[in-house]
C-alpha cells in the first residue's frame, strides 16, 4: 500500500472545480447551517443539479458532497445532520425518513491494490424506507421498499422489502407489518 | 406509508415558536458553540426552563432540542458534542458521566401505520451511571444506577443496575464491582 | 463513585493554559472549520509541537484535543471530520488512511473507584492500515500493519497485521491479501 502512489484521475467529479468550490460555500451558510428551513435547501440543491420531488423536506446541519448526484422523490424527510457522501449517485424514493445523524457512503478503496485505488458505487434507497438516527449505509446497499435500518446500525448488503433490520453490522430482525387501515 | 399524511398536531412542544427560535439561536451562538466554559451553557439551559443541579458540568457542542424539558442532578458531567434530543423529558441523575458524542434519543415512529405516527418516549439515566463516549440510548430506555454503557455502543431496552454493557445493539458485559474503599 | 470528589491533577496537559486556549481558537477557525486546503492546517498543527511527515494530507472538519501528543508519518490520509481525542499520545504511521469521521479515543475511567479516576492510554496506528469511515478506536489500541477496521466498527483491541475487522466490537473478518503487482 503505498498512498504517494495514488491517483483519482479517472473519477469524474462532474463540474468544474469552480463550481464545486462554490458549492461548500454555499452549503457551509445555507445548508450545513443550524438556521432552520428547507425551503432555500431545497431551492440551492437545485440550483446545483439536484432533483428533488415535491412536499420534501430538508432539516438544518445538511451535507450534500455533489448535489448533481442526488435525486429524491416526493414528501420524502431528510433529518438534521445527514451527511450524503455522494461521490457516486445517490437515489432517495418517495415518502422514505431518512433520520437525523444517517450518514451515506458511496466511496470505498481497493484494499488489496498497493494504489488503494478508489471505489464508488451508489446508493439507492427505495420508497417508503426507513433509515433510523445515526444508522449507516455502505457503497453500492440497495434499501428496497419500507426496509427500516435501526438505530446506530449500518448496512453493507442490500436491505430486502419490508424487513425491519438492526446491528453492525445488520441482521433481519422481524417484518414490518403494516396495519391494513 | 404516506408522509404527505403525516401529522403531530397532538404533540405538544412545551413552549410557543417564539421561544423555540430564540433558543435555536442562543444554542448555536453559546451552548452548540466550540467555546469553552460551563457557567454561561447552564445559565442559559436554566433560563430555557432546564433543572441543573449544583456541581454539574458542560463542555462545548452540546445540543439540547427543548431545554423545558431536561433535568439534571447534581455533579454530573455532559461532555463534549453531546446530543439531547428531548422531544420527550430526559432526566439525568447526579454524579453521571455522559461522554462526549453520545446522543439520546426520545422520539420514533410507528413503523406500522401508513401515517408513520410520531411516538416520544422519555430517557431515564440514573445516579452514578457512564455512557461512554459516542454511544446512543433509544426512546423510553432507563439506565439504572451505576450502569456503564460501552464506547460505541446502542441501548435500546433498560440497562441493569450496576452492570456494564456492550454492542450494538448492547448486551451485559460483566458486573461493576466497586472497591469498597 | 462521586463525580465531586474527582480530580484530574496528576493528569499533565503538556502545555500552559494559554497554549491549549490559543489553540481551540486556532482549531475553530482554521482547523475544525469547512475551508478546504491541507497545508495550511499542516502549518498550523506544526507549530503547535505536531510531527507530521511529508505527503500526508489533512481535510476539513478535524479535531485535534492536543497537538504536541500526534504524531504522523508520511503519506497518511486524515479525512473529513476525523476527531482525535489525544490525552495520550497519538502515533499514526505513514501511508495510512484515516477516514472520515473515525474518532480517536485515548481516555477513559476506572469505573470500580469512588473518584472515577481518569485513565488515559496512546493509540498507534502503524503503517498502511486503513481505519474505514465512522470507525472508533479506544485507549490502548495498537492497529497493526496493514490492518483495515470496517466502516461503523469499534476496536478496542489490538488489530493483527493485515487482517480485516468489522463489528461494534469488532472481530476479525478476513485476511487482507495484497496482490503482488
Amino acid at each position: 500500500m503505498r498512498l504517494d502512489l495514488f491517483n483519482n484521475t479517472s473519477f469524474s467529479r462532474g463540474r468544474p472545480v469552480w463550481i464545486e468550490t462554490l458549492w461548500l460555500f454555499v452549503q457551509a451558510l445555507f445548508i450545513n447551517s443550524w438556521i432552520p428551513g428547507s425551503v432555500h435547501r431545497k431551492l440551492l440543491l437545485r440550483l446545483f443539479g439536484a432533483k428533488i420531488g415535491k412536499g420534501t423536506f430538508f432539516k438544518p446541519g445538511i451535507k450534500v458532497k455533489f448535489p448533481w448526484r442526488l435525486e429524491i422523490g416526493e414528501h420524502a424527510w431528510i433529518g438534521e445532520d445527514v451527511w450524503i457522501d455522494n461521490l457516486a449517485k445517490v437515489t432517495i424514493g418517495s415518502h422514505c425518513c431518512i433520520s437525523q445523524g444517517v450518514y451515506l457512503c458511496t466511496g470505498s478503496h481497493d484494499w488489496s491494490k498497493k494504489r488503494f485505488n478508489l471505489i464508488t458505487k451508489p446508493i439507492t434507497v427505495m420508497d417508503k424506507s426507513w433509515l433510523c438516527a445515526k444508522s449507516i449505509i455502505g457503497p453500492g446497499v440497495t434499501v428496497n421498499e419500507g426496509a427500516v435500518l435501526g438505530i446506530g446500525s449500518l448496512a453493507t448488503e442490500d436491505l430486502k422489502a419490508w424487513w425491519i433490520y438492526q446491528g453492525v453490522p445488520s441482521t433481519v430482525m422481524r417484518e414490518r407489518l403494516l396495519e391494513s387501515k
